[in-house]
């Protein structure tokens, strides 16, 4: 059966490094003969002109559209100048999360040869873990309210909402996903020592989930002390799970840590397929450099990579990692883009890789 | 007047750095000619041998007995094979902040000599910025609770409570604290792009404070990026300010981006003086090195720098900090301590900064 994708490049450089990301799917479907259906007709969707001629960022009746989809190939949103970041994106990307319950976010945190890493002394292979996020619910949840507003004693509320159900399928996910690895080791976000309700609750769940993962090394961090020892020892990690907010921090620190954060992909993952998956860039839609043609398209390409290892292309998706590697060691500053210290252009990359995919 | 302070040492290695921060005290004190009286009567306070014994942190009477103090200089606590964490620090330090009204915690993330920085090429100077922390309310309320308990359904809430007082006091001593400097330039800590209702009141009340500060420069981050620009771009920084959490998570990151989390100091303070503020080191108890005469006194001996910082003792307080720094400078490793990778203890690096304090 085909894979069935569903293209959105959104707006800014997401349109250009789009094409870049297509040509490398291409490429690694033809050699592996992966049939995979790569549908484009979705050019004007989750953009802000979308939105100043029509009102909103997706068409009307956009879930049944996307519904039959295994997964979307995300570009990036937003053009602040014209419409605000709230507005662009919870009405694109976070719709998408919430609607198509993908609860799992999955960014990973890997050291690549060629990219200046802002830690000292750290060296290719030292820093390569996942960052597993509870993407639904948690201190996300928009509950709460205002009392005596506007006055002297005004008081405000946002709850944080978890639910057994919504703790124990991320912990089920980051499990299993540290039991596929040779280290098995799970690192868990906490807070109780402040946070003394919902975080309690937290670690409960880490340990009676933990039960049936007796293989698995668990240890757990207050937030704190956890982002001190992403910038101290990044080399102990290996899969680290954390709520929807610690777990959204975590996954920004994690790349900045390894200076990938202008090339990491990101994954928003509806496990059981029921819903289509979502897999993009990291990076923004970076108006400052959009029509230029020097954007990097490493993560549009890397959040491809992750679309095929998710859906079990192992070697397909592996050979696309060391083609993205290979590039940047081997591009030179023709070839490597100028965020990287090169002169190279978005196309000449994109272009490069994908004739390292047909070879490597 | 004289300044009137309770000495707690504590438990583990805040009874051996204690002894060198006092030493440094006198020493300024003398040089100054500053009034300041050191009562050293509460040596089991705060201990877990104590609670061991009597069942609690602190004597029945405590607050009345400390409410005259000017402030608490506090050396460290607790003992997790003995007492549970939770118990020796909701036990002392965290009562002192509720009960004393400690509002803000305030810490320096700078860049000194002789301490080898996480972070790549870069040299003292480029770091020096502050954490500014609201500590009583926000996302540490102990507000909520528990539906449909052991069952799938299973619900917990957890409430952010923010007041307008609360938020408004801690915003004003950040402004004052970035007006007082030379860049003027103070950086809030968000998340209202995804914590809907507490984190825009928050922005709202930032705005609306600056409206005072018109020559204060302003800027915003969503906490997630801006843990990632504490490691990509911390030279950029002056005064950040954030919530309990926020500031909780930046206030261990930024230390441990300048490698100075075990000499950092921690301020946790009343601003009126209604109440004793208290300093103490970051770094904890550390019971795997106490009683080997090993530790770094420096966090120590910093805390009581910040203290008479806090109490307007300017000069006394630049002599100290440069004592500091040139001890970190000169002293070889025969006088620096074995965390920073020389063979010196705890008493020769505390008599080698106060003999730097009377002579530098
Ligand atoms: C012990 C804990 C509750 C505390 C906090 O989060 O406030 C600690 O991390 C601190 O920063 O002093
Ligand atoms: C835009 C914002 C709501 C979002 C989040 O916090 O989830 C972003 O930071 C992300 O990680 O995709």
């Amino acid at each position: 059966k085909s894979l069935k994708i569903a293209v959105i490049p959104g707006d800014g450089i997401g349109q250009e490094v789009m094409p870049e990301g297509l040509k490398c799917l291409r490429a690694v479907a033809k050699r592996y003969n992966i049939k995979i259906q790569l549908d484009e007709h979705f050019a004007d969707w989750a953009t802000c002109p979308r939105y100043l001629r029509e009102g909103s960022m997706l068409p009307e009746g956009w879930k049944e559209q996307l519904t039959s989809y295994d997964a979307i190939y995300f570009g990036a949103v937003g053009h602040p100048a014209t419409v605000p970041d709230h507005i662009s994106l919870w009405g694109s990307l976070i719709q998408f999360r919430r609607e198509f319950d993908q609860y799992i976010s999955l960014r990973p945190c890997k050291l690549l040869p060629g990219i200046r890493c802002p830690l000292a002394d750290k060296k290719v292979g030292d820093i390569d873990f996942w960052v597993v996020r509870e993407n639904t619910e948690g201190e996300y949840s928009s509950v709460g309210g205002k009392i005596f507003e506007g006055t002297e004693r005004e008081v405000v509320i946002q709850e944080t909402v978890m639910t057994r159900i919504g703790v124990d399928r991320v912990l089920k996910y980051a499990y299993e996903l540290a039991q596929s690895r040779p280290k098995r080791h799970l690192t868990s976000a906490t807070k109780s020592n402040g946070i003394s309700i919902s975080m309690p609750y937290w670690d409960q769940r880490v340990a009676e989930m933990g039960k049936k993962y007796s293989d698995v090394f668990v240890d757990k961090f207050h937030i704190d002390i956890l982002t001190a020892w992403f910038v101290l020892r990044p080399e102990t990690f290996d899969v680290v799970v954390g709520s929807n907010l610690f777990g959204d921090i975590l996954s920004d620190l994690g790349p900045a840590c390894t200076g990938s954060i202008g090339v990491a992909p990101s994954g928003n993952i509806n496990p059981e397929g029921r819903w289509p998956s979502l897999f993009e860039p990291v990076h923004g839609s970076a108006p400052d450099i959009a029509g230029k043609g020097i954007a990097n398209p490493i993560g549009m390409i890397w959040a491809g990579q992750m679309l095929l290892e998710h859906f079990g292309h192992k070697e397909a998706a592996h050979t696309m990692m060391r083609a993205i590697e290979a590039a940047l060691e081997r591009g030179g500053t023709g070839i490597i883009t100028p965020d990287l210290g090169g002169a190279g252009t978005c196309e000449g990359l994109g272009s490069y890789i994908a004739s390292l995919i047909e070879e490597i």
